[in-house]
């Protein structure tokens, strides 16, 4: 949508036989963005078809089954295409990030590889409400051709070539979100959430220095502007996870609740190995598997946070 | 009650005779924070006995009358005490910071004078929920003093060098919360909010650096953390305003509609005019100028940020 909007002519491919019909031919796709009106696009369940002659392959499968889905195309994309990764998270048999996952699987180099992310809810891009967003690329020519394909009265891509610092702000920021819900849930309001955001940001931070990639990217839009969209919205799994546990369910209570996986509360303890690795401390993240994983109380998560030794502002090691 | 709760002897100064019998008999103040209990302190409309031998002054005073106020109390305060200021803004009269008022009103060296401020919502804080904040001064010795004297259960100090860049937040954040407010007010949501505040921090890091401030002050607690607390709060008056004026009203009609004055709605021409003499773009604070005072639509204000031509993230200059 975002790419016909902006003038590309766009060419969808899914499984379901149905849902491509209904969005070639009505511009409609009742199951996923009920109610709204799609701009033209042909839509088919042929990859072949979708990829002859695509200069842009923008790839949104579930993470986990990325590399096979896309190892079955990689014949068929064109030779000097551009791929757009839309997709968070890591993949948990390799700890590879999705750009790393999609370089391999479809054999391109990672100067053709892309990343798209910020605060982009669904359905408020989908109701063309106004937002921007992060292109980021080790190659900046790259950057700016997918930034120019998708640039639109609606949505303002900037680019970046700190590709590192835009994955793992995807990846880790449920867990932050996961914070937040908590304090929400244990009925703390805007000065708790906000310090937790900034706080949490910082960790971040220090987390992706010492994967090499660059502070400004979390302050940006994929950093600070994502987990301000997500903290702010009702929709997000996590954010509602994090506030069932904070009104004191379990985990397991609050899983059953939400009824859908949260990824935040699988990969806390994978973000912690990683910063334990690096010596790296998170004690944000570090509350939030203490309080999913080993009952601790979200008061006390609190009173630990606050009663560490006082320091100072902006120190990231 | 922050410093009483952290183990200091308070003794307040107030001009209101009831208010202070109130506080210091009763342990209440109705007016401003009605059903709260507050720790043992004294209060007295005596400043001379409020400032006898006090190590620590914190003021807050409105920003306009600080000077006249201090002024008067120049020779109460004790050779060596620090004061801190809580208050936020400018002196229009000379467009100096409130730390820069106080040390001229009381004849006190800079590096005694500290700034405090984050996402701080006064309620908030009386309900003893948790939070941070930024204590900033040029001398560190005196950052971690107040630190110390301040921290308790519920509130978190961190210290930092940056003064100016922590009293430009607080004076700046304002007009981004307006433009925040005039975005949802239109019925725009989160992945709206979450661009402008991260783009909004953007510009005004952007005039902290041409102004000497340190970048990392304003994705800190001072700058993210107050803007994301204000903006989330439907208690900020000048989200409020913005909010109105998104939903159709005039200027004029937000004002008479709150009832109250919204700093940002005064200080966004003087931000601007600062901007201009270093040079510095701010287009969302020229984008709330133009609805404010030119009539411009708030449409039309979305639109001309999103077609500005396309850049790089994290491009300061």
């Amino acid at each position: 949508m975002v790419l016909a909007d902006a003038g590309c002519e766009v060419r969808l491919w899914g499984r379901d036989e149905a849902v491509a019909a209904q969005v070639a031919g009505e511009r409609r796709n009742e199951k996923y963005l009920p109610g709204v009106e799609l701009p033209a696009m042909t839509a088919t369940t042929d990859a072949a078809e979708a990829l002859a002659g695509a200069q842009l392959v923008v790839v949104a499968v579930p993470s986990q089954v990325a590399r096979a889905t896309l190892r079955g195309m990689r014949d068929l994309v064109e030779p000097d295409a551009v791929v757009v990764s839309l997709m968070k998270g890591v993949e948990l048999s390799t700890d590879e990030r999705m750009s790393q996952v999609i370089a391999e699987a479809l054999d391109v180099p990672a100067g053709r590889v892309a990343v798209v992310s910020g605060p982009n809810l669904a359905l408020e891009i989908a109701a063309r409400q106004p937002t921007a967003t992060v292109v980021a690329c080790t190659d900046p020519g790259t950057a700016r051709f997918v930034a120019e394909a998708c640039g639109n009265p609606y949505f303002r891509p900037y680019t970046n070539a700190d590709v590192v610092g835009v994955e793992l702000c995807g990846a880790v920021k449920n867990v932050i979100a996961l914070a937040v819900g908590m304090a929400q849930g244990r009925g703390f309001g805007s000065n708790t959430t906000a310090t937790v955001i900034t706080r949490g940001l910082v960790e971040i931070t220090r987390l992706g220095l010492a994967l090499g990639a660059d502070a400004g990217t979390f302050s940006g839009l994929a950093g600070m502007g994502d987990l301000v969209a997500t903290c702010m919205s009702p929709l997000s799994r996590n954010h509602t996870l994090g506030r069932h546990v904070g009104e004191g369910m379990s985990l397991e209570e609050a899983l059953a609740a939400t009824g859908t996986t949260a990824e935040g509360a699988k990969s806390c303890r994978s973000v912690l190995d990683l910063a334990g690795k690096h010596g790296v401390d998170m004690p944000i993240t570090r509350g939030v598997v203490s309080v999913l994983y080993d009952g601790m109380p979200v008061e006390e998560m609190a009173r630990g946070l606050l009663s560490r030794p006082q320091k100072a502002e902006g120190v990231w090691t």
